[in-house]
């Protein structure tokens, strides 16, 4: 089985010491010849995209944390897909602080500009400060942001199915651009949103953006079943990985749709050397880097409770996370860490080490890392990984230049491309 | 005296007809090529700026003009950006129809993108069938809209301007990474907005977008006077441009500024030949592959009267025009089309073949191009022009490969780029 493998660019590194461990300008991740050297990397390993988070806020960061998303990823994967010509861009954009109008169109705009390479990863964002940028009304409740996410997706999917296939007529001798019978309003009048259309734009050559979620909750999962491409989870283990997959995968047949059109891709932060020594090393050196203090200030805030509560030499206080009725967080995250810090009897210190910004980390070889992302596929828990990358551009070059041949190898990931867009190199079903 | 030249790309060219009329696809206007060989050419010339429009609704236009601005523009200026070294790159977007945050981010990412060189055009909106796209509620009225985007653009300016220059630390040695005194949260709660701040993003090498500004009404003038460094307008003639300009300026000192802080960048559609009789040639083939129905139409909105009230063989009906007391479109457009069809005593018919686009328009040799350039800057009528493109690629190809270099014989244009940032370019004072 050849699996999915996309890279996270999230500012320098997903590790929040990389900007003082690599080389070059802190300031780097505004450059524009950054992100056209990570696409070309990418590319050269024949990864099958790009994944690009979204901040909408700093306030919360205190800036002792410059991993920020913190550029328009529309804008910044627009200027990645001029330096490239296969790999896929996925933005992340929130369903709770856009139109659906605009974002339908900033996509399908992408989706051209690329040719068929544009995905949106669909959020509702769970940053309670992201909301003072946006009207100063508290962050609404979980359940609120997930009514509005699906009523969300059925506009933009809408807008960009307004076009059939054949209404791009563009006869010039009979002066017939567009057959105009097919092209439909949506005329979509809903709770939330009341949105004509059609879109201003034609089918793109995947006939619409791919899209990826990341919800964990009960709301999060059937929205990922109903509407989602490829899921994007944080899992620790094989087990529940599996469970997670097959749980996610039932519910899309649930909603009539072939389990295999959705793909469940967790992230993976791998630490790489050329010895287990030497990732080991790479690993001590950002973290001696980074500290503790914001990373402490972020576990309290995703896993719900204050920064107090955390003692760094004591165990996750989960009795008191579970306690929190009121938790507007990301559930995956919380639960991630907090099952993480159980089965392996963790200190709130040694969590915040084996934490991988959520998500599972491996500091190793690259036949370490080769092994386990092997195992993980082996017992079916996973459709690929979406990779976390500790430090750009040495963690990307490092997957690209050593673990990819090792999959090629072992037959788990591809040699090339197999076609020219997001939709075909994913191994999506064609569109209806 | 140098003047400033920018290029509006909108859909395959600001003629109608041009679509039928050019070599290539129908669709070559969702092609990334198509951008990035347009951006080279207007960069190969010299010129200061590409100038995008943006259209949020195409039902109005009924498909029989394709010369859509149908991508997000801030998308489509990336890609151009990746191509291009020191063109500016200037989108426009609506106050009316996106949220200050989100726009200020997109823009600010556009800039670094193109290390300094973006620029927002700043429009309320006045095609009512956008309002259908973003909650059904109708159109604001014009004063309504002028006193929101005021308060935008407050925001949009504040944020730009959050982190101080000297903000940006990236000191690896001690960690730390932003001197967190210098970024300025802007708490502001106003009638329309409430943002807290600060920005995601450290200031450009330019400081923040330029803002360009293309309103023609009291509040427009005002507006621009205040927050505008650029004003796109539509002048039939050195008079009416003349005081409009005086008038901006004049504006603009009682604002506080210097009258040459804001440039005055009237529209200007060159239909070039290498003969007078070529240029004709050119003009009438692009007017017969066009028809006037569409055209009527696009008329009938832009003065604010029913289309039956338009008969083609009969003057302009006036003084219907000047009852509608609810007029909710571009004074500007309006304004320049009853001055166009009174002072030359044109019928309806004449009128939409004199009018290119709304501005000015020129047909003949680059010699009777520049002439008018040259008789309007002697004038002290503008401070440059605004070239409405009528198809590309030939109509830019011929601007830049014969109009320019007579101008630049003429030293009415730069032979090269000043500096690398779009507010060098422009000649705009650095900000404070």
């Amino acid at each position: 089985m050849e699996i999915i493998l996309t890279a996270t660019v999230m500012g320098l590194g997903m590790h929040h010491g990389s900007w003082r461990y690599r080389d070059g300008d802190a300031f780097d991740y505004v450059d524009p010849d950054y992100y056209a050297h990570i696409a070309r990397t990418a590319e050269a390993g024949a990864l099958h995209a790009i994944f690009l988070a979204d901040t909408l806020d700093v306030s919360e960061e205190r800036f002792a944390r410059p991993n920020l998303g913190a550029l328009d990823p529309a804008v910044t994967l627009a200027v990645m897909a001029a330096h490239t010509e296969r790999i896929g861009l996925v933005g992340t954009s929130s369903t709770t602080f856009n139109e659906p109008f605009n974002l339908a169109r900033r996509f399908a705009s992408l989706d051209h500009m690329s040719r068929g390479r544009a995905g949106w990863n669909a959020v509702t964002t769970f940053v309670p400060a992201v909301a003072g940028n946006f009207g100063g009304t508290p962050l609404p409740a979980h359940d609120q942001r997930y009514a509005r996410a699906r009523e969300f997706l059925d506009v933009v999917i809408g807008l960009w199915e307004s076009w059939e296939a054949g209404a791009t007529v563009g006869d010039k001798a009979t002066g017939t651009f567009v057959d105009a019978a097919r092209v439909h309003a949506l005329d979509h009048v809903g709770e939330h949103f009341s949105v004509r259309g059609p879109s201003t734009l034609p089918r793109s050559r995947q006939g619409r953006p791919v899209i990826f979620q990341a919800g964990a909750s009960e709301s999060g999962r059937d929205l990922a079943a109903q509407y989602a491409d490829v899921v994007f989870t944080a899992q620790n283990t094989i087990e529940a990985a599996t469970a997670f997959r097959t749980d996610v995968r039932r519910r899309a047949v649930g909603h009539g749709r072939p389990a295999d059109a959705l793909k469940i891709v967790p992230g993976l932060l791998p630490v790489v050397g050329s010895t287990t020594a030497e990732a080991q090393a790479r690993k001590e050196e950002l973290d001696e880097l980074r500290g503790v203090g914001p990373e402490l200030e972020k576990l309290a805030l995703r896993v719900g409770v204050p920064v107090e509560a955390l003692e760094l030499d004591e165990p996750l206080p989960v009795d008191l996370i579970r306690a929190n009725d009121g938790f507007r967080g990301s559930h995956g995250f919380r639960d991630a860490a907090v099952e993480l810090a159980t089965r392996r009897n963790l200190t709130v210190r040694e969590l915040l080490y084996a934490n991988g910004g959520g998500h599972q980390q491996v500091v190793g070889t690259p036949e370490e890392i080769a092994d386990t992302i092997e195992t993980w596929v082996e017992a079916g828990a996973v459709d690929g990984f979406n990779l976390m990358i500790d430090a750009f551009p040495s963690g990307l070059e490092d997957v690209v230049e050593h673990v990819v041949p090792l999959l090629r190898k072992r037959c788990l990931f591809h040699n090339e491309y197999a076609g020219s867009t997001l939709r075909t190199n994913l191994g999506l079903p064609p569109l209806p």
